[in-house]
């Protein structure tokens, strides 16, 4: 737990670049969350500087929850870019399962460059792995599937680490599954906490080269920030404030006391 | 009244899917105040998924506030699939009269499918009516007309129903007509109240197949919410933040205590 | 200072139109800061309206955080407009320095039409003035540079008064220089505060044709909000809620009392 501090401490000195080509409905909670990490945010998705602003970023995220398709052909490029220059990818498998189109061009997209990490809810992961799911929209559906077995084999299929988030969070990356037992009921009542966990993974894995550490640190500082916002929050609106203002209040002691972490295997 | 609460418990435990082709201004905020609600939020503007997302959803937002070509297209799709397969469809005629190009579009949306309901403010709705109105922008223009007749001859020739926002609200199918006198000079202050108003309609039409019995519950919910944000607001930042607070506390006695509706005949 | 007050209530009475192309991650705000402040905001790209939309306004910002190839083009259209008629135009050189297309493009839109006023960090107007600078995304790099030297000569060269934002506001005309010192820490650890930099530049410049005083104005109120809003916030959440708040606060005492221009010759 301690270390997870020592990498909050990391960003905030490093001020890694995090470049985002994500939905244009959560992006501006993207940036904010990313910067009040201590990150520093940019979104560009012009096919013609995508390359140049990958290469100068420490991570990059890829959300597909708005797709088109000059947004896939310039995740691509960013994709590509990515993997030549070791810049770590974050993909976002936001609303997959959702529609034919999404499914097929998340393929396309998977089959272009390699994803160091892939976080979904369980339905997104789910379709992901080939299973035959249908998503409502961007919330999860909820199946019967054991979530461990799930991330553990697509991380061997895939050499990526994988991130299903819920109730309980599970981080595999094949060989080792973390879960986290932190965060609360009121984060799945907002819109943005899915893709803003990305960003937080992002900034931790831009410091933090061991990948599943580096997401294990971010889920369980960004849920525990809202575990403090939840306590003092009147209802939707206070909460997200109040989960901004939660991520200044993390430091070593909160984070050992509140940190909920089950190493399985 | 009563019936309002049973409602907004119907989304709550429904939770309709809401499918939004809407401008990239207020997007954030109209899938927040869907959430809100208890509705699920999804935008999706690609026209190879729209027809797919669509016939997923419980209703269908239709935003003009940053229209483009592709847009308009994808609007054009998803409008003949929702009419197809019977899901609202709530037309936000946003800016409407503010451009050339806007109202072309609008009449060659308006004659490719047809909207349940169409929203907008004073200048907006005599737009759409074909009235030779210049709005400023996406601010209502203040005009000398009888909005009460205006909404329903309107709405008896487009068949569909017309509310026209404002200080007081007029709902018309062109047999009954409703005017809420809920509401507070805040929600003029701030940017989004009339795109978030569409989103809440919307949630209410997908559990509330009398549209105009729809349209009434969410303007007098989402107001009332409002009304109590306003009060104890210091400012515009935290009424916003306060609305979606307030939608929280919206329960039966309140309702029937601050609901202000008028039928007339 | 009190004529910076007098601005302000000009601003409520008249509602100047403010029609902005700008980035899609900072969109909202810059919407909701121009409604703040009690000009009315408009956000509109596609190239058949963007002309008429701009003759309608009495202001344009064209920001270019996320460019693209449709919003340059529509960038150019509008551009032109505004200077045919006489509508001034705030350049925001967001994210300049940050890769070569955005360097072209950026180099291209100033040839294409004459803009009033340009805004940027040190990094990004550096940029502008043809040094060779790598600007990390959208945040400043620090150089070492003589800001006011820096302002002065790019402002005689283009013609344009040229705004450095920073810890201290660089405002010249190449005649007149000012530095303003308002402003708070907050103010960088959050995004959007350079982006809605310039749509409150650009609500003060609608009502006051002396743009260099429009300047000023725009960044001793906007600042001296965030300042009140700093001393009052538990984080980064409730900073930018308070900020809008304390835009509401603003009255001439306070102006007065808490303004700090500085008037280098």
């Amino acid at each position: 737990m301690k270390n997870i501090f020592k990498r909050l401490e990391q960003i905030k000195k490093q001020k890694p670049l995090i470049h985002h080509i994500t939905n244009y409905v959560t992006v501006r909670d993207c940036a904010d969350i990313t910067k009040c990490f201590g990150a520093s945010p940019v979104m560009a998705d012009a096919i013609e500087e995508v390359s140049d602003m990958t290469s100068n970023s420490n991570a990059l995220v890829l959300n597909i929850g708005t797709l088109n398709n000059n947004v896939i052909e310039s995740m691509k490029v960013a994709g590509k870019t990515a993997n030549e220059k070791n810049v770590p990818i974050i993909f976002d498998a936001c609303g997959a399962g959702a529609t034919k189109f999404r499914n097929d061009k998340c393929k396309e997209l998977l089959s272009t460059f390699h994803p160091n990490i892939i976080k979904g809810n369980i339905s997104e992961i789910a379709t992901i792995a080939g299973l035959d799911i249908k998503t409502k929209g961007v919330d999860a559906t909820e199946i019967e599937i054991n979530k461990i077995d799930l991330a553990k084999q697509l991380a061997i299929k895939l050499k990526s680490v994988i991130v299903i988030t819920g109730k309980q969070d599970i981080i595999s990356d094949g060989i080792q599954t973390y879960t986290i037992e932190n965060g609360c009921s009121m984060m799945g009542d907002i819109v943005g906490t899915g893709c803003m966990a990305s960003s937080v993974i992002a900034s931790f894995c831009a410091i933090e080269k061991n990948y599943i550490l580096g997401c294990v640190s971010a889920l369980v500082c960004f849920e525990i920030a809202a575990e403090l916002a939840q306590e003092i929050s009147n209802g939707l609106g206070s909460f997200k404030v109040n989960l901004f203002d939660g991520i200044s209040k993390l430091n070593k002691d909160i984070i050992v006391k509140m940190g909920k972490i089950l190493i399985s295997k």
